[in-house]
């Protein structure tokens, strides 16, 4: 089995990748072929005995596209995107990237098709960005999509898209919303949300974090470990049983920032919480306010995706994937 | 007021065109130049003092769009669209036309207003089609669309498209997604929704038709009159109080073919329903069967759309607009 990953020097791809490497099969296939694609060089992975490419590339541009799909990979991961900051504030780029990525590549496939039937299977990654207020409590599967973010409306339009063309038969689609990815490995960023794990990361290792928000802000949760379960299921399950709605909530934790700290002090005591200072800050105290919070995601559980159930969990799954199973 | 027309041709856009000409003012302000569009010829309206101006032309192509915007017309509604079954069938047209159309239009507003500050009212005619099965019963105003063609997934792109320009300012726009319209003039044709007009136009003026469905299909209707009041009215509320989510369920009237014809005999007796012919089509009663058909739209009866509140008055504004006011 030939797997393409594009977007495989990101966060989830490099996570992704190590986890394909590791299992060295896919929905009980062996993975005989990787190829890598991003924007800069995507790490190669070792012990892996298979093929693999390297292909440092912009999807966006429809020649790029169709090098890439000329391979015919079995399965393609499509988690390439400018993030939601950058999209914000490019607007050239984050449509000609997000939107006009996810056309270029879906185009490439069908007209890849035409030469020789093909009929890949497209596992999309998608976001809950796509939802805006007045929010649903909680958001039920048939909930509208109404982004308040052009990183949203370039997810939307691409979900949209993704669905037509599996409908039409040109590939096997599934998107995958994913739940804000906590706790996110590496250092403090400056994303909105990246004080949902920076609390928790740095007291870990006794550094300190800011909290810029009330401890009652709710958000929606899921580990990276989940997000990289979510992607491999969708990759493995049949999706004619997703009829025509291709986009699927995935299944997370709804928690305040109050049920992380009480997390936080069961793992790592009194002396960890501390390090958490509060500095409310009145501009992303307003744009999460805007965020989704609480899912029912019935359709995903229904078809066997799995998050975690509480903010230990969360936590130990960082420790174990992280920091090799133990705190400092 | 300079009001730009793109799709002028359409059966919308001669009876919008034709309203305008009439009332000579919109939103309370003087019709001074109309500019219709269209890839064909647009008939030129008969008693119009205003500067009138008709353009050639294929909004797909960006040079096109820029061209169009670059007199910087006050009101631009777009009605341009390929049909829904030419989208399906014609996989690539459909694609360029209605998102291409979409998108090339709205980067012309926004890079024209780069050169100088532009910001223009968009008026989006739009569809129920955006809408697939399993339906709510109503279909709320924050229903998912879930489209089961090419054509209700490039105007659920636009829409996304026209709210996300619209909250980073580049335009004012609103998105009318109309009902099925009913009574459609004009000759009997191959749409499958056709026969929806067809059974009502036809044994109206003495002319059999024929109804493939059976008389328990119900669906969503509007008269021509009550959707060239939908644009105008679109054209003229504020809309800031739309927030974010710019495109609207219009109000209409959900019936059964069967209270179709029970209108049809009230109208015009017996003689009349007894020139529907019952043919039985699998074809159009399974497409049909995908259709929506019952909607709350809250938002824009708060807002003051109003439709037909009967098939009596859709049969009676057929009468009056298009058969001189009474039957033959």
């Amino acid at each position: 089995m030939h797997i393409l990953i594009i977007g495989a020097a990101g966060m989830i791809g490099r996570k992704l990748v190590a986890r394909l490497v590791r299992d060295s099969e896919l929905a009980g296939q062996q993975v005989t072929e990787l190829t890598l694609s991003d924007v800069v060089d995507s790490p190669l992975p070792e012990g892996f005995t298979g093929k693999t490419t390297n292909v440092v590339t912009d999807l966006s541009y429809p020649s790029n596209a169709q090098r890439l799909v000329s391979s015919r990979p079995d399965i393609i991961f499509h988690l390439a995107a400018v993030v939601s900051g950058e999209a914000e504030s490019d607007f050239e780029k984050g449509y000609r990237i997000n939107l006009g990525g996810s056309g270029a590549l879906f185009e490439a496939i069908r007209t890849e098709g035409q030469q020789q039937p093909y009929r890949p299977r497209v596992v999309f990654c998608s976001s809950i960005a796509v939802f805006g207020p007045p929010f649903a409590e909680p958001i039920h599967d048939d909930f509208i999509t109404a982004p308040q973010t052009s990183y949203g409306t370039q997810k939307a339009m691409s979900e949209l898209m993704l669905a037509d063309y599996s409908r039409r038969g040109f590939f096997d689609g599934i998107g995958i919303r994913l739940p804000t990815i906590c706790v996110r490995p590496g250092k403090p960023n400056a994303a909105a949300s990246g004080f949902f794990s920076n609390i928790l990361r740095e007291p870990l290792v006794g550094q300190e974090a800011v909290l810029p928000v009330d401890e009652s802000v709710r958000h929606w949760f899921a580990s990276p470990r989940a997000a990289i379960g979510f992607l491999l299921h969708g990759a493995s399950i049949d999706l004619q049983q997703l009829g025509t709605r291709r986009t699927l909530n995935m299944p997370g934790l709804s928690a305040t920032v109050a049920d992380e700290i009480e997390a936080l002090r069961q793992v790592a005591g009194e002396k960890a919480v501390r390090l958490i200072r509060r500095e409310p800050d009145e501009r992303i105290i307003k744009i999460v306010d805007g965020w989704p919070y609480d899912f029912a995601p019935e359709r995903a559980l229904a078809l066997g995706f799995v998050a975690e159930k509480s903010f230990s969990e969360i936590i130990q799954a960082h420790i174990d994937d992280e920091l090799e199973g133990r705190l400092p």
